[in-house]
């Protein structure tokens, strides 16, 4: 298995969800999910899918704009889907889709979906070189393209 | 869609997948999780499907046996996924399948398979009937006959 | 001290008492406390008795069938005691029971009497040997003979 | 029962136990409990046992001068006995007497006697007469004197 | 005071500095702070400065780019100054600067300056008008214009 | 820097404010805040300034006594002042002010003052020389002399 680090892995092999009940102390007074905790979830799902990518530790390098389209409530289901979009030499860009819905009304929501990047990191905390993303779809394909134009223009 | 509450779903409907990692808080001092932080987790996961698949607030009635039979360790990637295997009037049974996984060895171990019988509740806490899952698989039926039969011996 | 680990203890000796008060993020959205969060408690409730009793770390390795016979609200007071009941060679069984409390009626009720078998480690994570538990009263024998049964059974 | 509201009750009815585990959370970079917790857990202590004395709701107006006299560290377990020992017209005081344990050791060392007052209050959040104490043992009549007296001198 | 509410307010009537130690729990297994704690932080005190100066509830709408230039440690301090750069009618951009200082060697070393848009609410979690910000000098004219060309671009 | 470590330093250098928003699992039934969390937030407010004066890890080892003025509710927002008052040999009194804030109200309230004293401790946990502070105003003076005489009467 260590043998083959450097060898690339799909979008699937590092697939996460991650589900989120919304709790009293994650909302504000009006009982709307504060913006924060939701980042902290995205950011933990997105490093989950670059460690399980890249099968070592991972840190947070960047975190692109965040739009929040529709309030949350206490009591919703907050859904989180990440997976990789893009692979360097030593950094991991993951695409992160969150949904929340309503359980009373069983109405499922688009949130957003925010891109981060990670950097890989060994045991003392120096970089480290990551497998490549093997991207099988023209889906998966249309995604690293757009991440490496990302990736330019930065 | 609230005329639909008394009608079937099937499993897939209210499949939930969370993904947990461990941190230093859930562990003792030796860096093994703690047993309650995953019944907890447990918990939480199977009721988030109950509540999918009624459509609305539910309680924890039961909890069957649970085994630890690995240990798990700080740092570890804990995925837990939940299903419903069995509804009565308003009652709901769900099976909840954890592992562990190791990011640096990319070793992921089976933990345990636990059933948990949730009761659906309106938003005065009186119970409320669920709709009922239909079994699609003959997965789907066995799961079904052995949540009937353990429910008759209890 | 050290000489004296495989003398036998008594019950008293390492009788845990906990006392919790229901927070808003320990409940669902009717105010009844989350199954998983009083799993939790009974957990560390149980580790806490077994860790004094066997002088040392302890993990969790069985958790029996759990009955959630009332609901329990925020703002009520949950208190625990758990007991040593049967020790092996390196494991030790330990009994929680479970009362809540509403303050503003005061009204107690009994919730359950949980058991949880534990194992004894030591600093490496490897199984150490337990000093006996030594029952005292008819109600400690009853409870010893009890557990020795369970155990055969499983 | 809420008839005998202004009944008197004994120290005895309202005795609170409470443990904890030190999580490394809890504690500073060298492994010490952090001051702010055992403080939050004295509090909490203290007001578990008023709520119970008044059976209602309290607050505290009032933590007289703590002293750390040990470090206590992770994996510790903390016991907090908690208990009134004065009542005004609608105040409580109550001590906590805190301890910390070494499980590996066995040793346990006397950290703090902690005395806090609280005021019972209504569900509107206004005063409340709170049953008075009935000093039963000696002990317990020179506690009360005391406090008398620390509450005459501030 | 509430008459005044639509009269502008200056930059310091909410400047908003807050001070958070790195605890076990906030960092990865390498003792890095996670990214999505920060993100967490920088929202809260976002929010504090925007509250304040609108005299009310707020809800993030959108975080520009994080770029997280530095790890920070377990054990570091983090402080975050935040404060208002642009009010439209019922939106507040707010701008939050990081640092992170290394106790042991009193390094402190900027981590990043990130702006982020609220919107006011009322109680009722409708949009509400808030203030102006009145900018006083050239360093806020500036921050103000390029704020306003920010938001002209989205 | 290292080197000037028995150098005095200014009360500006560890001037340390925090700020706190007040949620749920903060609060008691009435939504108070509870007693316990405050005395958290002034412990940790005050080790920061003693941190970050001595250049190094402290320990609480006195806290005064703390009177709660005026309850504080869920939503308000509780700002910490702390800074160092007196120096020793290797202790640190620190004071720290709080204040609470209604946002809908913007009414601002004094809630107490509080002094502490931490001792200065080496990465091995044993005492450690801190540097002195020098006190430059005549408040900052006046503060000296009267921790000095409340050290004298302990």
């Amino acid at each position: 298995m260590k043998g083959m680090d450097n060898e690339g892995k799909t979008r699937d092999h590092s697939l996460t969800v991650t589900t989120e009940l919304v709790l009293p102390n994650d909302a504000n007074l009006l009982g709307n999910l504060l913006g924060g905790r939701l980042l902290h979830w995205i950011d933990i799902a997105g490093a989950l899918a670059a460690s399980r990518h890249s099968g070592g530790i991972v840190a947070t390098i960047r975190m692109d704009p965040v739009e929040f389209k529709h309030p949350i409530y206490v009591g919703n289901i907050v859904s989180l889907t990440s997976y990789v979009t893009w692979t360097g030499r030593t950094s991991i860009e993951t695409a992160v889709d969150t949904y929340a819905e309503d359980v009373l009304t069983e109405e499922k929501r688009f949130i957003n979906k925010i891109y981060l990047i990670f950097v890989a990191l060994d045991q003392n905390g120096a970089k480290r070189i990551t497998p490549p993303l093997i991207p099988k779809t023209d889906e998966e394909r249309r995604e690293w393209a757009e991440a490496a134009a990302r990736r330019g223009k930065k």
